[in-house]
């Protein structure tokens, strides 16, 4: 089965996002093992957009439209498709109380923000739906999505023969599109198909992605089903491993020696091997299991680190506390850190890491902490002390670790891989006790 | 003059990579002032990459292709390209004479990674050039660019009246198309372009997006040149205001009424005009300006605030401290509230948000302070203090203010939205003293 990804958008078309909805949903297509040939991007411009869609339509089973759904006059995705398919536009009740609600919830409050937001007419252009056509919740936002299934080309004459095509409408934004794809349009598409489909993802911590692939260069040449797949992030590497067959049973007996293989080629670098588990929860669940707290004192980072243990839902069990101490004075007052060591050896610094991480444990009374220090950019370096060397220490119990870390990129890089890499210290060091 | 873009790589389809390369070179075809209807994205294969090339051809004056310039087999636009315009692969000698000297160089230390690579027979397909293209250098790899100048449809009747296209072809890694750009193909665009484009980034806080679209809607409708598109990103609104002309001086004038004229409806709701100008930097420089300390005390966005204000290289002069108090405890000991409040109004409400900022300031000695408390979700929201309700806090020399707020969406939407209405919240009292 094939599938075809149109992505409508001007902001696209003039390089003000990224695509990455094309990049996440060919992804979740090749893990639905249908066949993508095609990805296009159109400005918010019907005669264009309806041009694309007619060849795609022409050459795949499967079309997926992202964005052009919101309220305003540039969004037209469904007046498009309902013109290519000949079909009306109609109202959907259930959509119009849904919006209804959604801006009844957001104006419960006089003083809120939201309370600027009116209802406006414009607003009710994204009840309307395409006449027979299946409409899909949005549980983020007001713009719902659609599916339509119907054969093309619809001409009356061609009507008999032409085979029958799937269009799926979903909204621009990440935020929206991705927990509705996950939701609704997954299942259906896995329905569509015969074979099934078990995909494992196996993240990895602390290895260079180069020397992660290269280590299982002779994996990657001999795959073929399992399929390995490498997708390299800022201080990880992932690898989905995939298997297909005729049931899940059977997919899962093919993907486990493969799995079993990296576990003995990376051994405890690999932190999860759950699509969804992040290794922010990996270390929160793992704080949990242990009884033990944690406390974060940052200074380049600025919060980050903090800021990505409280992604996780219940780390109020665990955490407490942070500082973030980005001055000096901070550092002294809040995490004790001695003016001395200050003085003779820089704020960044192994001894000034390894007071700070110390501090943070004493000060909060926590039975964890982590403390980073480092040297962000641009601006700051020096040739003793560049721009990338960060100091990550992290107290367990009385013990302290600290490691030196040289980084390269974007201050932006550098905090985040700060982030990762102080995770993933604490994780090794909780596996020790 | 229309431009279309077409990405060669069966990477980008399975979702192995982002296609980060259209991005660059929509924003780069845009500053040129060319017209980008079409971006498509194909994988190494040649029927159907010489299917979307002639579309493409038919339709554009200009058509870029990156990716598939490499030394494998899989590597086959040199081949699709001139295959479509019915020319020869030709030798050419000097391309031959640099890939020798680029393997030489590479091989020279030993230990290097590229050692490795030992030139192939395949490598000599790179010096291969389509029969009089014009050959581009590369000074980071191996595949040399092309430019194609010809007429299309080339069947020999239609040659006459056909209108000249240009093809140029890139190598995919950004690392080798970027510079390749920049040095020889922004240049030779350019010079085919007459008009200048001027724009600007008109960004608004504190509006919802169809709100300020419906506030500007009479604008749109109206536009020609200059034309306003809106852009929506979690808490805020950014409208991009562009104009053509026969020079800058021209274009710019030409914006110059809109820009007031959108002064004149959201006022200080506008945070900014530039494009690369961030809330966090519109903050950080303002507290600068007016010689003002911050300090932050964050509760359910966990650290998330300090770290956009720590986005911003500079960031030093005005924040020491910040304070993470996601307990009760926390933020008794280190803000100093009132146990009674908490005990009487709980953790998230109105008068503990005010105690938090009043606290962060006193006891970080800063002249201005921001606090933040709500219920960021999925669990722990109850009738009366729901998930999404949020309190925002503004300490500014002695005075306090309070938000409430009422979110919705996923965990993480409201934490970034409570992040966005802080920085807003703080300007807006920044700007009134």
């Amino acid at each position: 089965m094939t599938v075809e990804l149109i992505s409508v958008g001007t902001e696209i078309l003039l390089g003000n996002i990224v695509n990455t909805n094309a990049n996440y949903l060919s992804k979740k297509c090749a893990e639905l093992g249908l066949e993508l040939y095609f990805q296009i991007s159109v400005g918010d411009n019907e005669s264009r957009l309806c041009e694309v869609l007619k060849s795609s339509l022409l050459r795949s089973d499967i079309v997926i439209l992202t964005g052009g759904l919101g309220p305003t006059q540039d969004d037209m995705t469904k007046e498009a498709v309902a013109k290519v398919f000949q079909r009306e536009l109609i109202m959907d009740e259930l959509s119009r109380e849904r919006i209804q609600a959604y801006f009844e919830f957001q104006h419960k409050t006089e003083n809120s923000y939201s309370a600027l937001q009116k209802i406006t007419e414009n607003n009710w252009k994204q009840a309307l739906k395409i006449e027979d056509s299946i409409v899909v919740e949005n549980n983020n936002g007001t713009a719902p999505g659609y599916i339509i299934e119907g054969k093309y080309p619809i001409e009356e004459d061609a009507q008999a023969e032409a085979p029958l095509k799937r269009v799926i409408l979903l909204p621009g934004p990440p935020s929206e599109m991705i927990p509705m794809f996950e939701e609704s349009i997954f299942p259906y598409l896995q329905k569509l198909q015969q074979k099934v489909l078990v995909s494992s993802m196996v993240k990895i911590c602390g290895i260079g992605e180069s020397k992660a692939e290269t280590d299982i260069l002779d994996l990657i040449h001999a795959q073929k089903n399992p399929t390995i797949a490498p997708y390299a992030k800022n201080g990880e590497v992932h690898f989905r491993v995939t298997a297909y067959a005729n049931s899940k049973q059977e997919a899962e007996k093919l993907l486990t020696p493969v799995i079993d293989e990296l576990y003995r080629r990376f051994a405890n670098h690999i932190y999860t091997t759950k699509e969804t588990e992040s290794l922010e929860e990996v270390v929160v669940k793992q704080l949990i299991k242990q009884k033990l707290t944690v406390a974060c004192a940052e200074s380049c980072t600025g919060g980050m680190l903090t800021a990505r243990l409280v992604n996780v839902p219940g780390v109020s069990q665990v955490l407490k506390t942070s500082l973030i101490t980005y001055a000096n004075e901070a550092k002294e007052k809040y995490l004790g850190v001695d003016p001395e060591t200050l003085e003779k050896y820089g704020a960044v610094s192994e001894q000034t890491a390894r007071e700070m991480a110390i501090g943070a444990a004493v000060n909060t009374k926590s039975d964890t902490a982590l403390a980073i220090t480092g040297i962000a950019g641009p601006e700051g370096g020096t040739k003793e002390k560049p721009v990338g060397l960060v100091y990550i220490s992290c107290y367990v119990l009385g013990k302290t670790f600290v490691k030196e870390y040289h980084m390269k990129g974007s201050r932006e890089k550098i905090r985040e891989r700060s982030v990762i890499y102080a995770l993933d210290l604490l994780r090794n060091c909780l596996n020790q006790i």
